[in-house]
C-alpha cells in the first residue's frame, strides 16, 4: 500500500496527519484516531496515530526540509525519506524482525508510514538508566551481519548490487559523516564543540600528525569503498530496545559504504556507554562489545559459506581476509567517533549528562585516549577481546 | 552540437551515416561526401565520412546491439555509447589534446560523432611493427594523472564525485572485465583460451592457493574501490598514436573504480610488448614502462599540491600513502591483465602474433611468470625500476 499523491511537499499537522493515516486501510473505518507528534523536531516530523479504542497505532514520519542543530539550521534534502523508506525496506528482507515495518511512503511528502514500535524505548536512553538490554548485541551482530553481507559483492549479482549502489547514492547525508566524524574534529574547525578544560587534549589531537594520517585513511575509505548497503548511523539513539526485542530505525544515512563502519559506529557507542559504569554493570556493556562482533563475524562467516556467490570464496584466507578488513576499519571508525562524539559538533547524552564536571572532564579524556588508541594500533588488535582490554585500559 | 533526435535504435549504413553528417554543421553545404566502415564490426559499426574535396572528415561510431567475441554473440547494452560519449567529455576537459573531440551523440542511435584520427595508427599495431612513439608514456602518464586527479575526491565536491559515480554506474560493462580479467583465469572455466603447450602453466595457476587469494583482493578492489572515473580498459589498443601525438579512444568500459587500474592494464600492455623486443628496440619500451609510472605520479602529486581540496591534503604521509596504494593496486592490476591477456578470452596480437610457436610459448610462459610476480610481489616491489628489472629477470 504505497501512497500516489502528486502533492508537492507540505507540513504535516495532527489533523492532516490522521486524515492520512485514514487512508491507508490499517485503522477501521470510523475508529477515534489521535495524533501526537513525538519527533525532536530537528530534521523530521514524527507523529504518533492511535486508535484510542483498540490502543493501536502507526508512526508517520516526515522529513523536514532543513536541519537544525545548535540553533544552525541548514537546508536539507528531502530524498533522504526515501532512501531512509527504501534501506528500511532493503535491510528488512534479511531481517523482518529487526527494522519496522514500512506501510507506505510518499517521496513528494517525504514521509514514511511505519509500525509504532512506542512500546520500546531508544537504546542510548535506556543504557544511561542503567538497563542490560540482554539481547542487543546478539540481535545487532546479527543485524550487521545479515544486512551487510546480504547487499554486499559476496551476495549479490554485481547488476543489482551496482543498481543498488546507484539508488541509495546519498551524497548530502554522507557530507555531514564526512564533515563531523572524519574531518571537523581532527581541526580547529568552528563546528568543534568541547570544554575549555579538554582544550590541551583537543590541540594535542590538532596537532598530532600520525593520528591525522591514519583518520584521513579511514576518511578515504568511507569515501569510496562501496561495500554494502549501510545504515550509516548505527549509534545506540538509531536503535529501540527492551529486554526481548530490537528494532533499527533511522536509516537515512544509508549509503553503499565500507561494511567495518556500521559495526564500528556501533561499538563506539557501547564503549561511550561502558567508561560511564562500574563494576557488573560495566561488565553488562562490555559484554556486549565482544558480542557484537562474535555475533557479527560468525553469521557473516556462516552466510559467507552457505550464501556466497563470489567464485573466489572457497580461496583459502578470502573469506578471513575480509573479515580482517571489516575488524580493523571498523576499530578505526570506532576511534573516530569516539573523538567526535566528545569534541565535535554532536555530542552523546552517556557522557555529556554527567553532571560533575571533574568525574565527566576525566571521562572525556579517557574517551579521547581511547579512541586515538584505536585508530593507532587497529593494525594491531588481534581480537574484540584486546579492544575490550584497550578500553580497560584506558579506565585504569 | 547535440542531436536530440527521438529515434528508436536502427543500424546506419554508408548513406543514413552520410545523411546523418549532412545535419551536423560541420561539412560545407553540398559537400561531396563518402562513407567508410572502418570497424572491427565485433561491438561496434564505425564510419569514417570524408569530403572528398577538402579531405575533411569525422567518425561516427555506433554501438551494436550485442558483441561478438571468439564466434560468441551476446547482447549488449547500448547504454554504453552514453557512457563512451560522456567519459570522452569528461576526461577531456582535463587532457584536450589527448583525447577525440566529440562533436554530437545521439542516445537512441547509440552513436558518438567524433574527430577523425584515421592519420594516427593504433599504438599496438605501430608497437607491434617496431614503432617507438617517443611521446607515449610522457602523454599517456599526464593522461592518467589529470584525468584520475580531476575525478577523484581529492579534486570535486563530493556531491559531484558521487553525482558522475552514478551517472557512470556501468555494470554490464564491468562485469566483463570482472569475468575476463578477475575470474576465470583463474578458474578451469570454458571461456579460457590457451594453447595445449601451456595446460601445465594453466593448471598450476588454477591450483596456486597463494596468487588466488591476490587475485580475489584484487577483483575486490575493481568492485568496491570507487576513487576516480577510469577509462576502464586502457590498453595499446585503446590509444591512437604517432610520433608526435597521442589519442585515447574507446572508453566504453568507464565507470567509478580504483585508479590503479587504468595505470596497471597500460603497463601490463607494455610489459606484454616489451618482452617480445630486444636490445635496443626492447629498452625503448622498458623506458615507456617507467616514464609512464614516474610521470603520472610527478604530475599527480603536482596535482595534490596545487589543486587538491582535500582537508588532510598537507597531512604528512598522506600523498605517499595514496601514490603507494595507487602503486601496488597497479602492478596487481598489471599482473592479472598480463595473465588473462595470455590465457584468457581476450589475447594480444603482441603475442598471439608471434609465428614460431616454440618462441610464442616460451614468451606465453615468460609473460605469465611476470604476471603471478607481479600480484604476489607488488607490496614488496619499491618502485618502477624494481618492477622493470623483474620483467627482464624473468626474461632471462
Amino acid at each position: 500500500m504505497t501512497t500516489t499523491a502528486v502533492n508537492s511537499y507540505k507540513a504535516l499537522t495532527d489533523d492532516s496527519a490522521i486524515a492520512l493515516a485514514r487512508t491507508l486501510d490499517f485503522f477501521p473505518e470510523g475508529a477515534k484516531l489521535e495524533s501526537q507528534e513525538i519527533g525532536d523536531g530537528n530534521l523530521n516530523y514524527v507523529f504518533r496515530i492511535t486508535d484510542s479504542e483498540s490502543g493501536k497505532g502507526l508512526i508517520i514520519k516526515q522529513a523536514l526540509p532543513y536541519a537544525k542543530v545548535v540553533g544552525e539550521s541548514w537546508p536539507l534534502t528531502l530524498k533522504r525519506a526515501t532512501i531512509e523508506a527504501n534501506a528500511l525496506r532493503k535491510h528488512g528482507e534479511f531481517v523482518p524482525g529487526l527494522v519496522p515495518v514500512v506501510y507506505a511512503t510518499d517521496a513528494n511528502l517525504a514521509l514514511t508510514v511505519m509500525e509504532d514500535l512506542s512500546h520500546l524505548t531508544i537504546a542510548r536512553e535506556g543504557l544511561i538508566r542503567g538497563e542490560a538490554y540482554p539481547n542487543l548485541s546478539k540481535d545487532i551482530g546479527e543485524y550487521l551481519a545479515k544486512t551487510l553481507f546480504q547487499t554486499s559483492d559476496f551476495a549479490l549479482h554485481p547488476f543489482e548490487k551496482k543498481r543498488l549502489a546507484a539508488e541509495f547514492s546519498n551524497p548530502e547525508l554522507c557530507k555531514i559523516t564526512e564533515d563531523l566524524v572524519f574531518t571537523d574534529p581532527f581541526f580547529d574547525f568552528e563546528t568543534n564543540d568541547f570544554e575549555p578544560e579538554l582544550r590541551a587534549e583537543v590541540e594535542a589531537i590538532w596537532n598530532n600528525g600520525p593520528l591525522k594520517l591514519e583518520a584521513a585513511k579511514l576518511k578515504k575509505s568511507f569515501l569510496t569503498d562501496a561495500e554494502a548497503l549501510l545504515h550509516g548511523d548505527l549509534h545506540t539513539g538509531s536503535i529501540f530496545a527492551s529486554d526481548t526485542e530490537t528494532k533499527v530505525i533511522d536509516s537515512e544515512f544509508a549509503f553503499y559504504g565500507p561494511i567495518g563502519f556500521d559495526v564500528g559506529l556501533f561499538l563506539a557507542n557501547l564503549i561511550a556507554q561502558a567508561v560511564t559504569r562500574e563494576g557488573e554493570k560495566r561488565e553488562v556493556v562490555l559484554h556486549h562489545i565482544e558480542q557484537t562482533w562474535n555475533v557479527f563475524s560468525s553469521n557473516f562467516s556462516e552466510l559467507w559459506e552457505q550464501q556466497g556467490i563470489e567464485a573466489f570464496k572457497d580461496t583459502a584466507g578470502y573469506k578471513e581476509f575480509v573479515l580482517e578488513k571489516i575488524f580493523q576499519d571498523a576499530i578505526g571508525f570506532a576511534g573516530c567517533e569516539l573523538i567526535r562524539r566528545t569534541i565535535g559538533l554532536a555530542h552523546v547524552k552517556d557522557l555529556d549528562s554527567i553532571e560533575e564536571l571533574e568525574r565527566r572532564i576525566a571521562l572525556k579524556k579517557q574517551v579521547l585516549q581511547t579512541g586515538e588508541a584505536l585508530i593507532l594500533k587497529r593494525k594491531e588488535l588481534p581480537s574484540i577481546a584486546a579492544v575490550v582490554a584497550l578500553v580497560e585500559e584506558q579506565s585504569r
